[in-house]
Formats: C-alpha cells, sequence, structure tokens
C-alpha cells in the first residue's frame, strides 16, 4: 500500500509504503494516514493486503480497526472487507478468491466514497445557499477535510470548494488546529491548490471573526456520530459550536452516512481518544530537528503534564444542519438522523 | 536596563541588557519583555535611561510609549515618569535632577505595583472563596500573567498562587495561548516553580474541560479595561469568555487600576495589535533554528497568509467580576468602574 505521508505536507510529498498491516497500523497511529473516510478505506485496503499476503486476516482486522479508537469509519472499512473476505472463504474454500473479493470490497467502499464526497458537496452547497442566500460566503472550517481524508474531495472542505467552484465563497478562514497543525499544514496546502481565497489564524483567534460578524457559516467533519446526533470532530471543534451559537452563525456538520453509529446511543457514550501529551509541550513539524523525548522540540518546562484529547464532542442542539451524501438533517434529531440512515440501506439494497 | 528575555525561556534564563531606549522599544515590540504592568514598569524606566544617558527624553518617551499599542499600562508609565523628569526640570533647570526625578519615578511604580499585586491576590481570593465555598478551586488561566509581567507575583496568576498557598487550588488549567505559547513557556514555568499541580493544554481543548465541568473559574489579566468595562486581554480570551457564560462558570478579570483607560469609551474603540503573519504560518520557538522568512519554520504552505490579532475583546456583560487591587467591581458597569477609578485617586492623592 503506497500512501501520501501526510505527517511530512506541505514541505514535502512523500509516499510511504506499507507492505503489511502492523505498517500500516502504525501509519494510522503516527497519524501518517487520517481522516475519517480515508481511515474507513485504509482499513479495508488493509485487510486485503493482509488477504493478498497470506497474513492472518481476523488478526490484521482487530488490529487495524483498533488503531485509533474514536473514527467509527475505519472499524465500518476494515469489517466490509473483512466480511467479503469471510463470505467468500465460506462459499469457495479459496483464500486467493477471498483476497481477491477483500479487495474488491476495498476497491468499492473507496470509489462510493468519492461519490458521496461529490454528493456531500451538492447538499451542502444547496443548504448554504438557503441559509445564506446572498453568496459571499466567508466559511470557517477546523482540522482538515478535504482529499486528503477522502476517496473523492472530502467532507465539509468539498463543500467550501464547491462553493468556490460555483464563485459563492469569498474566504475560508482555516483554523490551524492545534495542536498537530492539520490546518495549517494540510487544509491551507488543499486551499492553495484550488486557488480560493483563504487566511489561516490561531484556533483562539475564530472568536474574533465571530465579534467582528466576519463568519457566515462553520463547515466541520465528524470522526463520530451518535445516534442521538452529538458530534465527535477535532477538538475544538466544540468552542467553534458555542462561538456559533452565541453569534447566531450557523453551525453545519459535513459527514457520510457511515459516521452515524446506531451502536453510540449519545455524546457520552463516544469514546475520545486522548494522545500524549508530547504533541502539546513539544513542537513537532516536519522540518523540527528531533531534541526531546516525543521526537519535537520541547516548549514547556521538562515535567509538564498535559490534557491532550484528540476530539470533543459537539451536541445536537448546537448543530444546526448534519450534511450526508443523503442529504442534510435539520434539526438535528435521533428520529431524523434515524430514517436518514434507514434510507441509505434502503438505496444500498436498492 | 538588564531584563529577563521573556523569548528565551522556558529553556534558558538569558539577560538581555538594553542601553538606550531605541534597544528597549525592540525589547518590547519583540516581546523579550512583556505583559501589561511590566511593560507600565519598563517603559518608566526606559525614559529615566533615556534621562540618565543625556538622550532626548521626550523622544525617547514617544517611541517608548509607541512600541505597543493595546496596553494602557505602557504609556502610562512612560508618561509618569516623563512627568517627573519634566516636572523637575522645569523647577530646577538641572538634566541630572530631572534624571533622578524620573528614576524615583518609575521606582515608585515598580513598588506600587509589587503592592498592588499582593492587594489583588487577597481580593482575588476572598472572592473565588465567595464564589466558590467549597475550596478545591480548578482554574484555567490564559497567557501569563504571574511574576514575569508584574513587579510582584502578578494578576490573574498571584491569585491563583495565593489560592494555592492558601491550599485551595485543586488545579491550574494552563492554556499553551498560541501563537507564542506564553502559556507553555511562561505560565508553566512560573507553575513548576512554586510547586502548584497544573496541566497544560491546547486553546482549543478548554472547550472539553468546561464540558466535562472541570473548570469552576476562569481567571486572566487584562492588557486595557475600556470605561464600559470591555476587558481586551490576549486572544483567544473572548472564546473562553462565551464558553464560561455557556458553562455558568464565573470568569475574572485581574488587573491593577491603571489598566483602566477612561480615554476608551468602549470596547470598539480600543485598537488592537495586529501582529505579522508569520507568528502563524513559521513555528518560533527558542531552540528552533532559523528556516523562514519569520525566523521560524514554516508550517503552512508558502504565500499563506494569516490573520493574527494579539489580543481580543471581551464585553463587560461576560465579565463576571474585575479585581483590582482597590477591590472587585461585581457587575461590571461603567459607574462602578468610574467610582473605583475615583476611590484610587483619591487614595494615591491621600
Amino acid at each position: 500500500m503506497v500512501l501520501l505521508d501526510q505527517t511530512r505536507l506541505p514541505s514535502e510529498e512523500v509516499e510511504l509504503v506499507c507492505t503489511d498491516a502492523p505498517a500500516l497500523v502504525e501509519a494510522i497511529r503516527s497519524l501518517a494516514v487520517r481522516g475519517a473516510p480515508l481511515l474507513g478505506i485504509a482499513g479495508a485496503y488493509g485487510v486485503a493486503l493482509a488477504a493478498a499476503r497470506g497474513f492472518d486476516v481476523v488478526e490484521a482486522a482487530r488490529a487495524l480497526e483498533g488503531a485509533r479508537p474514536t473514527a467509527v469509519n475505519l472499524a465500518v472499512g476494515v469489517r466490509r472487507a473483512e466480511s467479503a473476505y469471510r463470505a467468500e472463504l465460506a462459499g469457495t474454500g479459496e483464500p486467493t478468491a477471498a483476497a481477491v473479493a477483500a479487495l474488491a470490497a476495498a476497491r468499492a467502499l473507496h470509489q462510493e466514497d468519492a461519490e458521496a464526497s461529490t454528493r456531500m458537496a451538492a447538499h451542502g452547497v444547496a443548504l448554504l445557499d438557503e441559509l445564506l442566500p446572498g453568496g459571499g460566503h466567508r466559511i470557517l472550517t477546523h482540522c482538515n477535510s478535504g482529499s486528503l481524508v477522502s476517496g473523492g474531495e472530502g467532507t465539509a472542505f468539498a463543500v467550501a470548494l464547491a462553493a468556490h467552484r460555483a464563485g459563492r465563497l469569498r474566504r475560508l478562514w482555516v483554523d490551524e488546529t492545534r495542536p498537530l497543525l492539520q490546518g495549517a499544514r494540510l487544509t491551507a496546502y488543499e486551499a492553495a491548490r484550488t486557488g480560493m481565497a483563504y487566511t489561516l489564524l490561531t484556533d483562539n483567534a475564530a472568536g474574533s471573526l465571530f465579534a467582528s460578524g466576519d463568519v457566515d457559516a462553520v463547515l466541520i467533519g465528524a470522526d463520530r456520530i451518535a445516534a442521538d446526533g452529538s458530534v465527535a470532530n477535532k477538538v475544538g471543534s466544540y468552542p467553534l459550536a458555542v462561538l456559533a451559537r452565541y453569534h447566531h452563525v450557523p453551525f453545519i456538520v459535513v459527514a457520510p452516512v457511515t459516521t452515524v453509529d446506531p451502536e453510540t446511543p449519545d455524546g457520552a457514550s463516544i469514546e475520545v481518544e486522548q494522545r500524549p501529551g508530547f504533541e502539546v509541550t513539544e513542537i513537532l513539524a516536519p522540518q523540527v530537528p528531533v531534541t526531546g523525548a516525543g521526537g519535537g522540540i520541547p516548549v514547556a518546562p521538562l515535567g509538564t503534564q498535559a490534557y491532550n484529547p484528540a476530539f470533543d464532542v459537539t451536541p445536537p442542539e448546537l448543530v444546526t444542519a448534519i450534511v450526508t451524501e443523503e442529504g442534510a438533517v435539520s434539526p438535528v434529531t435521533a428520529e431524523a438522523l434515524a430514517e436518514l440512515c434507514a434510507r441509505s440501506r434502503r438505496a444500498t439494497i436498492g
């Protein structure tokens, strides 16, 4: 498996080759590959890789789905390829045919995700036009949700990109997204490539933009959406939701239907990954020489303890709409989400 | 003038020697010396330095007070030493005596600021005990407001420190404070030296702490307080005020009376310093080798524009209390602040 190493962007475009599932697990943990939909695709291909190379597929699947706990798409992708493998193996008894089936499942997921991106973008732009009829949108986004997280053009970023192509995006405000700077490194990289007008800011400067009336909408992705509509996304999303509510600005979540996890009843049930403190106490960047224990340059005094949750949870009452490939849900309620998931299942079966 | 170079902390304790006012202006602009009360003290000593060395005192005073626009204390300190110089010169015609008078004024300000710290800490702890009678305070702070910003133990940090000494501080949550990481570098350094329990977090992780009920109060300093009670402080303070309001957590500003500027009627009249974009697009840390145009390591793509206000403004309706050396004001109203300033003037005259 050949991956674009996202930890090296934007300064270097380096390919990372994973020849087995443990290497992919490490790439997922180190965030070389990241973003909820892409994790699902990578997980499915990882199962196919283990199958093709004759490794223990069940063991590989468990290791892959446990590599990061919050994004539900990872487990969904892994299980889809694993199910295809098991079904073929049960039917034909042929490991080679089963490996081919796992690869076909991964490719199908990849293709569906690309198509879902396109449909999310269309639904998202329609929603923006409805909420903000004047055009000239100034959209604030957090973390990275473009083609780097997807088989297509992404989730929230894909909506901003579609608005840009339609001439209706005035500016994309890009939160730098501490601690790992996915906004500064990845979203700015994607925005620069598309030629849209964008401006980078520290996460805590977003408040000033809201106060001065320069944000028309917030668009973010999601790593897991509970059955009640609670949204887990990159840490820093929840403060934006509170600011958006205080300033009467729409807060819109864009994610494929697979991000909705009916098994997770509410926000309190979402497991939030706690990441190592050195991501906060040290500066980690592609070109930073390693001097600290965590692989970066220490900025805080030695021995400083850090609180470093990777995600936060936004309750449904702060979410204006959830946009999926099957359409938008607004207001966000358990019933509306369940109906959407049922529609999606019918479409898949049909 | 010998300053502790705050840009090198916490990894190195380096003294910076300023032999004239232009060198001090540069030290103020580069944030080698920073923090509202300390800027006032430094500015006053800078005037005394210019006077002692026989430079043009008026020119030095104008350069010093213009070095940074938002902190009102800088101009207050500069003008106090300058007035003492002018009064002595007008009276005696002796530049040497006038230089001595300027130095005496700077020393008096320094001493008063240290005493003000002690009194703010006492008033702050009393307020905390009133608002949170159980003790075991978990206090969130932003930027740096300890002995590094003051002739004494600081403003907001001095309150936390007094609570710690009284056995009533359970934990100090330290926002890292992007882009220049004054929390990670300076507040963590001061907290570590006092032995208090503290935990560092990215600014955007504060939302999760509020959501989980782990913040009992927010304590911050101020760079300027308008006559209506609007508070300019380090960017990221306003989002904390909105989060605090949403979660019914007290949001307390601690600052000497000199921070209140009766000449600034309201928040909209506060000039907010815009700092260079490279502070956001590049990683700046003491040990980071210089490779970018701004003196750090680029993290965002070349050509990325950044929005980098140094401060934001919190309106009085979001401020639970303003604690000064003359006591606390709560609720925060123009009338209550004016009364406080009048009391302070009477105390000074008395």
